[in-house]
């Protein structure tokens, strides 16, 4: 497929009849060919309306910016849509954050490497040095930002200013606690990766908490990041059965290959347009 | 929502640019609401297309048979479509065929008697007498047609005259392989239910095979017959975990609670019209 | 396998070596075949052993109470262990209580009217009369007790009569809340089926919390009830993936038949004698 | 855990009373302590037997050379065993066989790096030189060996002189069919993970055959590689279910997570002496 030529439409607003036969009908009449489309309606009368499409066009007289301004005005603005048309040709930039634990950033590092997420990473930030030659092996920039109370607000300024204009942040087992006002400037745009199946077990060392409880199952929970500790939007949970056998070392074992599957998933969906919210939940369009 | 004006509209043609603006623009015009809407592209160009609607009208004047009418004349020839429409008010008739094994039926009569399936069922035949008091107890005609390789004719016959208008049938572990005539008169409207993970261990006694493979998880299918044994198109698969303790009773034990739910959802999508045929493969819009 | 020379023989105790050896030498000079054995030791060091073996013997002398007489002095009391010798001859009986929602119920009895659950059922008890009919067709007697704030001491002292001796109790959507009396007189002997994934949901109207937190799995929970609400050692979890095209009527139904196949497995685990408690967790043998 | 102390004995045999207590009064008698006990008997009579002992000794004297003839002599011996005693000191030698897609070796390599897998990897071998500076990276020695099907002979020889006294190989995607000569050097001790749910889809190109067949459900299974391709026993199998929207790409990437995940496992077990062979099935204590 030519990703300069391919691109996705989002679109959120009030439900009314007619919405898919007028943005359907402005694709057909730019001879755009539509290869995917999902549409949700959180009720049959008075809900809200959520859709996605993805299409294609050949013609050389489609401009994006062009593209996007007709439709603002054509049909976002008449039905009062929240919509956001992103052209595959424009990558998206992706910093990733992370502490000590390696697995979940190198594994979306191995994913990118092999093509499989289509983003650009202009640098990995941590708190900690350890990291600094695995991630150089990729070739992508290492910061290391101590962070901690005392230095909270000078470490966040620090890492908006690496950041520059970043299009989303990952949090790949970075266990610090960003503030309201760094979560503020990325709204539904940090994901963060936590281990555990929420809403159980919300807060620190979560696997220990499914211990000491008993669980026959373990999880990890990928999710927007907002104000509030653990509470923003899931985007994505996934499990594994644990028995009394399993020490904490075990749990923390097939936990991190959880966690490795359940943010990777995440994060190829956002890059892909394929999450809406809707409140602090999340419709994913897979 | 009100079943005599909801309704869904199924589509498959070869793929072009405008179906999708086509069909929205037709139910938009008759104040059609639109509640669900998948859609499907085998390839972005020169593919298959594959389209599922659900909407809902109150207009008084929209008459199911007219409506139909409409939409073959104004988009469904046009589009050289093979479509169809069905109002939920009309239930579809489904007749159940069952051997000795009654988990199977069971399951299936005790979701209808709960309203989990919006069907009729004039009839549950049986090559056996044994379930007839446990058919009888959900208020369904039970009926005993003896089949063997030497009466199979008859017995066919029988089964048909028996059957009646129905629209489709559900092989909830019915031991007897029908004919070539009989399942060419029901084509993909023969569900049956396969006590493997296909294309492994076709034929008989799969657990036995399953066993004998010493194989690490176990399976059932839910697929339309076709007059090959166990290839027609996959509806629905389900696995679970077996180890060396599981004896071949613990195999049967696990796989009929597989059974019961595949085939469940099978039957579920069915009436939804959730499911399209591609060749000899499935679009389940689930 | 003659279920009137078969047992098993269930162990807790604190760890030292030696114990398997002594057990297992016990047996041997009985000429017992052993042919099931777990054992689980918490910690390499100053832990708790548990151990579950399951046996076989044809010697005719060989006299359940005997035997169990013999073990406590010989090995039991040596070792300080809480021990239970059940022979399969014996069946135990299991009273169940369910409100109006009858499939985990139904399930239940299913299973035991095709053999799957080897026990006896002495009685179904309800605070709501609606099931009387489902339950007699199993030939099992229906009790009709009604529960109410008020009533509470009369109606569990009316359930107590009516049980007898019962072995263990299964809440099957039994939806009172049983006094700390109640639950005190069946230690670690009441089975109750939570429709969630604790300890995430506990409390009231879990599917409707699940749909509000916007969780992309849902589950349920088996484990036996203490006096502390939905705080009792888990048994058994599942789950199920939603998405946000469930409406809260589907994750009933999804939560339904994960409730009927979770509360089965605790079921069949606690008649096998194969769940075994460590403090607030249990250890299952399965 | 003392890895000096901490030894496995693993041993099948015919059945018969009075092995569970010969085993572990012999090691009760070295103050061994066990920590970990997994039996299993094919038939209640006149099957074989299966055990699996994790013990623990601090005791100097106990030397793991006259441990194991002590035990040859006085148990393995009298009750005719296949016995193998691991102390779990001396390190298993793991060479990695691949050709050129990297996911299921470098996820090996990754979990080995990280302490997850105890073993040494001599070197890994491929037929392509693709994957040099990804190995290198990995501190391990990378050999190319050409392999074609007429310097096969040649290839084998020299992949075998590289190998030198190693324990296990894993072909982690090598491509090549191994002679019977190879294969039968090390019995059930080369691993292989196959990209499909055997015995579903055997040979080559299995995602391309799963598409083409319309499964719902894709899987990955390792086996121990016996002369006949494909067959060999079964240790660990998973899946991951698809819809008809998954392009032949999508189950690749789905396929190489699933790989990951398998293969690693098996090897684990591997090291672990979990993985007990029945005839062409396979015993895993988990």
């Amino acid at each position: 497929m030519d990703a300069n030529t391919f691109a996705r439409l989002v679109i959120t607003c009030d439900d009314r009849p007619g919405i898919v036969a007028a943005v359907t009908r402005f694709l057909f009449e730019r001879d755009a060919n539509i290869t995917e489309l999902d549409q949700h309606s959180t009720d049959a009368s008075g809900g809200r309306f959520f859709m996605r499409v993805e299409f294609q066009t050949d013609r050389l007289d489609v401009v994006p910016e062009i593209l996007g301004q007709e439709f603002g005005s054509q049909i976002g603005s008449p039905f009062a849509m929240d919509w956001h048309l992103h052209f595959a040709a424009r990558r998206l930039r992706m910093a990733i954050l992370v502490s000590r634990h390696d697995h979940a950033a190198l594994e979306l590092l191995w994913r990118w490497q092999r093509g499989e997420l289509p983003v650009d990473i202009p640098c990995v930030i941590s708190n900690h040095p350890d990291l600094e030659a695995a991630v150089a092996a990729f070739g992508i920039p290492f910061l290391h930002v101590p962070f901690s109370a005392s230095t909270q607000a000078a470490a966040e300024a620090a890492i908006r200013e690496h950041l520059g204009a970043v299009d989303f942040l990952v949090l790949a087992r970075y266990m610090r606690v960003l503030s309201a006002d760094f979560v503020a400037a990325f709204p539904n745009r940090i994901i963060n990766i936590h281990h555990s199946f929420l809403p159980a077990f919300v807060g620190g060392d979560p696997y220990r908490q499914a211990q000491s409880r008993g669980v026959k199952i373990i999880g990890a929970t990928a999710h927007y990041v907002t104000a509030e500790l653990d509470q923003g939007p899931i985007i994505e949970q996934d499990v594994v059965r644990v028995t009394h056998r399993h020490e904490l070392d075990d749990l923390k074992r097939l936990g991190r290959d959880l966690e490795r599957q359940v943010l990777a998933r995440a994060v190829r969906w956002h890059i892909e347009d394929r999450i809406l919210i809707d409140g602090n939940k999340t419709i994913v369009f897979a």
